[in-house]
């Protein structure tokens, strides 16, 4: 097994020059996500990555034996520090820490069970336990499997409300992000028609201030933002839907405006996306899923960066699935994981 | 008045290699939309467009008095034969059929009115006459304003609706068609939560159906159709949703297999529209307005042509709106016009 002491990857450049870059670089927690997909495969490239080394200090939380067994299917390099939870915040180049969830033998590649599902939460809830104890400055997630969770018993329908719930945090909201288009959401993991009951004024106001704040944090400027209708051409005026944005979309951006944000809208979603506009918007706030998710894919699939906005804990993740279908085949791209760090080492 | 017979566009090129040439071309009739809007200097441009005489006669159903004035406003030639109703099916040049709706002091540029929507709706009225009597062979549209219709009495959402009722048809979708990207919908003008209620798996099959037809016309062919869920992830096996996948657009994916056609879904909404995946597949069925139009109007904004597949009568339009805001200021783009233009030709 190519598994080596802390410092490992000082062979990247002089120990010295590293050490004293270290001590202002972030750590970053980063979670195998379902094993049966590509996460310990992109874990892997983290760990390998002399970028990701530049901006940040990676600490993979998972299994140890797994990242050994897809190193060796996949014929990526593994090279990284062995470390115990309670090393974690002294942890001073790339790292695993080893939960020791599951063993290699326990699943197969591309096959969703039960038991990837348990482990996938148990890495989720330790990273969580880490960034609440200020051992890493920020979790970055890869993708987990929502029906192998449920297969596990455990009913979250995705990352943020794991965290939402584990964090004790109610004021919160699902944000992609990217420098081609961003798009903060209403609502997120709930069926189509269960979305028009959720839209209330006070709602769509927290998500609009959710927004300007985590956009400024970014941008470092008040943001210009973008508030989509929920119906076809955002009603036309009452002609299509039951009047949701004069109910309560537009009392929502007249009260953000009162308290001196940027506000738009609301704008019908189909022409909120032209190339004009998003080049004019620093965040669309979206009602439902589908409405900013179908943008946000089709722009900028591999630069997406998935985070959850108001929680005080700084999370990230990729903007993919599990990939069952190209799991352990080493064919994984890990653009949109890199991405994920560099925002996560951004906003830290 | 820069007004002339009927063969002053023979100018363009010499006049017996252009009657010729005439004999193969179809006829188009293109409605001068909502006047206050960037329809008139849109008809304007296309019947001084070298490119369009080329592959059809275009008919402009309107108000001679209109574009004359919109001419001097813009600053675009206009010269058009102007022809009666009995002699659209004889035209053999770029040319103008005057109904005589409205008069110049009766709008403003830019301003909404009872006046101009009545005067859209009859232009529409009268192409489709034209189009049933076999005078023209196509009719493509330019964009109404769906409130002034409403202020002037007159209650369809939109153009597919009128043609249908005018037609006798119950069987079409409306269809956005361009080289990027092409959608077709089973449902279109309703508000966001009159959605569900609509979805059937015969009304799913038969939008397939339509479909299949349309892109068999176009690409000579049998096309790859991929099918959209409702909810997002298509449901993720009813984790989200009420099932509306499993009881209505599978049966009606099955159904359309069963036929003979290559079907593939339902899809997850948000990942349906990825670059490989657009490569791969000639038209995406949506369910509902926003899922299709947002990619669309995103990534092929300027291309794009609305169509409804199912008529007796062939329909393209352009996929804008009126514009209101730059009406009449001689910076309308008549791209889109000119692609709806050569989709009527082509299927003509």
């Amino acid at each position: 097994m190519p598994f080596t002491r802390c410092h490992s990857c000082l062979s990247l450049a002089g120990r010295a020059a590293l050490e004293q870059a270290h001590m202002s670089l972030p750590r970053i927690a980063i979670t195998m996500g379902d094993l049966a997909g590509v996460g310990p495969e992109l874990c892997l490239r983290a760990l390998a990555s002399a970028e990701v080394a530049r901006f940040c200090i990676p600490v993979v939380v998972g299994d140890v034996s797994v990242l050994d067994a897809c190193a060796r299917t996949v014929g990526v390099p593994f090279e990284a520090g062995k470390v115990e939870s309670a090393g974690v915040g002294g942890c001073e180049g790339p790292s695993v820490l080893d939960i020791g969830a599951i063993a290699p033998a326990q699943f197969t590649p591309g096959v969703m069970s039960a038991d990837t599902g348990r482990a996938a939460f148990a890495y989720v809830e330790r990273a969580i336990s880490l960034a609440l104890g200020r051992d890493v400055a920020a979790v970055t997630t890869a993708p987990l499997n929502k029906e192998a969770l449920h297969l596990a018993g455990i009913h979250f329908p995705g990352h943020t409300e794991i965290f939402a719930a584990r964090a004790g945090s109610n004021r919160f909201c699902m944000m992609q992000y990217s420098e081609e288009i961003t798009c903060t959401f209403v609502t997120v993991h709930v069926g189509y028609a269960e979305v028009p009951p959720l839209l209330t004024r006070e709602r769509i106001l927290e998500v609009i201030e959710l927004t300007a704040a985590g956009l400024e944090r970014i941008r470092g400027r008040r943001p210009k933002i973008v508030v989509l209708g929920l119906n076809p051409h955002a009603g036309e005026h009452g002609l299509f839907g039951a009047r949701e944005e004069e109910r309560f979309i537009i009392p929502a951006i007249e009260a953000a405006r009162a308290a001196g944000h940027d506000v738009e809208g609301p704008v019908p979603p189909d022409t909120a996306f032209l190339p004009w506009k998003r080049r004019s918007t620093d965040a669309f706030v979206c009602m439902y899923h589908d409405q900013g998710h179908i943008p946000v894919k089709a722009l900028a699939f591999e630069s997406a960066v998935n985070t959850t906005l108001g929680l005080p804990i700084l999370r990230t993740s990729v903007d993919h699935g599990t990939a069952l279908d190209i799991a352990w085949k080493g064919s994984a791209k890990e653009d949109s994981l890199l991405a994920a760090l560099r925002l996560a080492a951004r906003l830290s």
